[in-house]
């Protein structure tokens, strides 16, 4: 029987879970809505039995699950207080899945599944020192120190999102000030064109009803030739390289890997990005730090980096 | 015979040593003035045999030796590019320990042998992630993650002293501005009084020549209720807490421990880094992180540090 790696990613509109051999060849995969289940029970319930099933019709055995999910808690195996999610205060995640499959049963936060994946089957293979920063809704992120994940004190290290990169700046969802994330994300270049064109600068952009203004929109819009656009990439690269210049002076990695949204838009931000991480840098660290995209295709690297949380252990 | 480790202490002035046994009890000590040596070599000639000198008279075995020294590169066991030292480039010290001593010889920098030292002889104790702040001519720092010092990739982790607080702040002599520690360290303190007093403000430290004017003597002003005094404890604690909110949310360190010149101001210190590290904290950490003085009496820390790079392999 093929050993398998049940990898179940939580989100909150789907549940996506497959199988994964150790080679990260995904075997089989479906999804099922978040909001199908009025209880964690009965969601586990279902996705074990739904995993089964897909373990039995590929004649794979289940040796383990890793999840992802929003503040997942790696030492509790627990979701605790997700705003995201039907499911209120703290979920015992890993104690319901291994009632349900009978195996060792991993969490983590998706920036942290990402990380893990990437060294397990990316861009990360062989690092042993290197920092994940995913490049969504937020800003989210993952530390890999002496080849082991920074999980700190309680669970919750990896927090890069919310650095202050400028006092009093923008409000965040967190209830503070000037966080990493409401400049270097998908929402936050939305914001900044949003801000630009309120105070009367020109763009294509300008044409779209607000609520079609995405990430997506101002990559096509730079791709066209848009300056606004364009601006709005350097200006969210020059904040994303100030950010990164302090994260390896404290840390030093070998690498540092762009996922998601943002990431895709390629050169338009990983080209100020560097270049304002190389200007920002201490000197014995400039010109060492790979600034990478991710090698995790986007639709499997939820699942991948779930599962490699049992396939790297 | 009792065992004891070679803890070796290498400064600009003074190269201190001495041996420590598995308790932490610095069994036999003494020093020699680093200008007295034209060549690593012939320092690391003289040293041992002093070294081997006291182990007999104390029939002790040296069974290893912990370096602290500025730029001090643990994987490679060497010193790079030392500004201080009177011998340049690229030194092999552990290489020219071993050679003489021929036992295992380790090198780190002075803020991560600090760092080692509070894990295995101080307040850090038992704890597995904490963060070691030195605050002395700069700002130095050590972070231990999982039990293990974070050196990073190239060894050079850990360079609290160089994020960027103050976009455009003040001149730094890495060659950038606003770094952390012209604002928190001994040197800070005394800038801010500075350019305090230029600015005309009064304060009973006006009176000290310039050259006189030490965070110990702005310690004292504020013991004896200078307001200005206090108030530079205060903006420095301010910031100081800005940055270790950031610190936390990256690492989510069980403490910080507070170490060196600056810190000894006690509460003139400890009070506002606390206050302005809880408010600035992401609310996930809150409450969570101690703030503790170091428990290395200071004229042994750095001994006990360079020798607990062996005593905790």
């Amino acid at each position: 029987m093929n050993e398998v790696v049940a990898g179940i990613d939580i989100g909150g509109t789907n549940i996506a879970f497959g199988l994964v051999d150790q080679q990260g060849n995904i075997v089989a995969r479906d999804s099922t809505p978040t909001n199908s289940y009025s209880t964690p029970e009965l969601m586990a319930e279902s996705v074990a039995w739904q995993l089964v099933e897909l373990a039995n019709k590929h004649q794979a055995e289940i040796i383990g699950a890793g999840i992802g999910a929003p503040n997942g808690n790696y030492y509790n195996g627990t979701i605790e207080f997700a705003p995201n999610l039907p499911w209120t205060g703290i979920i015992p995640l890993a104690k319901l899945f291994i009632a349900q499959l009978q195996v060792d049963c991993l969490v983590t936060n998706d920036a942290n599944a990402a990380a893990i994946g990437e060294m397990v089957f990316g861009a990360a293979q062989g690092m042993k020192n290197f920092v994940m920063v995913t490049l969504g809704t937020g800003l989210g992120s993952g530390f890999v120190v002496n080849g082991q994940l920074v999980y700190g004190h309680d669970g919750f290290a990896g927090e890069l999102g919310h650095i202050i990169i400028r006092r009093d700046g923008r409000t965040c969802c967190c209830g503070r000030k000037g966080c990493l994330e409401t400049y270097c994300s998908a929402t936050g270049i939305v914001r900044t064109v949003f801000e630009w064109l309120e105070i009367g600068r020109q763009s294509s952009l300008q044409k779209l009803p607000i609520e079609q203004l995405t990430a997506r929109k101002i990559a096509e819009a730079a791709e066209a030739g848009d300056s606004l656009a364009m601006d709005a990439f350097e200006f969210t690269g020059k904040i994303l390289g100030e950010a990164l210049a302090d994260v390896v002076a404290l840390t030093s990695p070998e690498a540092i890997i762009l996922f998601g949204g943002l990431a895709n838009a390629g050169y338009f931000i990983f080209n100020p990005t560097q270049a304002s991480m190389e200007e920002n840098m201490l000197v014995i660290f400039k010109n060492k730090v790979k600034l990478l995209p991710s090698q995790l295709p986007e639709s499997n690297a939820a699942l991948l980096g779930a599962a490699s949380l049992i396939w790297n252990g």
